[in-house]
């Protein structure tokens, strides 16, 4: 499968991190099933046997795309901002932190959102991503309770709606880096909090 | 093409509008290329000529399905609500309008959202699609010129993240009645306008 005339010298070392880049690209662009091992190989001047040295098969350069989405998300829920202070203090920390992991992530989230579960890989995944909303979820009845959160809507269509707004983020953001991605995380909790209207 | 084991007589008189309804539903089901003209005859137990008696192609399906969404958005913005009063009780109109649309044409807005632009049918369909969204970044300038929106947010930034918790609703909403649709349209512009938290 090598290709003689691609000289082996000049091509950069991809490890697999950058493999996992290109396949995520790949994946959005075309759809996990149309985009074979053959196509990543293409893409990316290897052997097939060269991408199987780093991935044992497409299920595991899935598993490890979804994870690098689902690791970012469930890690802002282990940082402290997320677990001490006011419900809505934490709610607003994990929401500020799901739309930097987006923008930092974009492809990968994006991967993640698109994810319907037709393989174990893909259910473990939305299990995962579930149990992200359900976290949010809590905090949004918790903050309700404390008495910072309006009561007059429904926790579950406020955390839909909020996941709404953040998960659209995927579909027109391009990163232009971290401080307009942390701008952005301004402009979402200002509308998801306070609101447009001017007071 | 027809069958002679289906009766004719039991068998439900299907209209240019049923047949429309079950193809969209085939559409977001199995996405509309790997949907065929023999498909739908097979789910709608026709023929294909009796398809061809109402619609000279798929093409001309995919088109009349877009159209429900899109008139029914475009309808909006023309009723009273939507060109009379101040713009921020338009931006409000427009907004209530377009959740009551996707609540109620759930399938054919679903549709239009993932129209991609592969076809002229579906490029014509972007083309209305974007210039509703810039009716609503028109109302959302126009609001925050008259002061009655924030203006530390930049407009399109705002128009996207409203279109983001409003599109959203099509991939939870499961249609319970007009009054249902109702109270979602008034969650939305409570969360869109006066945010989630309590004063």
């Amino acid at each position: 499968m090598s290709d003689v005339h691609t000289p082996k010298r000049g091509r950069p070392g991809y490890d697999q991190r950058a493999i996992l880049a290109i396949a995520v690209t790949a994946f959005n662009e075309f759809g996990y099933d149309a985009t074979s091992m053959g196509v990543l190989a293409t893409r990316l001047s290897l052997s097939k046997a060269a991408i199987y040295h780093h991935f044992s098969s497409k299920d595991e350069v899935l598993q490890l795309a979804l994870d690098e989405a689902l690791n970012g998300l469930e890690g802002v829920l282990r940082e402290s901002g997320a677990v001490t202070g006011s419900a809505i203090d934490r709610l607003a920390y994990v929401l500020r932190g799901a739309v930097l992991v987006l923008a930092d992530r974009l492809p990968y989230v994006t991967l993640l959102l698109r994810v319907r579960g037709n393989t174990e890989v893909e259910r473990d995944a939305l299990t995962r991503r579930r149990a992200f909303d359900r976290a949010v979820s809590t905090l949004v009845v918790e903050a309700r309770d404390e008495g910072s959160l309006r009561s007059d809507i429904d926790p579950r269509v406020v955390t839909r709606l909020l996941f709404g707004m953040v998960n659209s983020i995927a579909e027109w953001y391009r990163a232009e880096g971290p401080e307009d991605a942390a701008h952005l995380a301004d402009d979402v909790l200002a509308v998801a909090l306070d609101g447009l209207r001017r007071r």
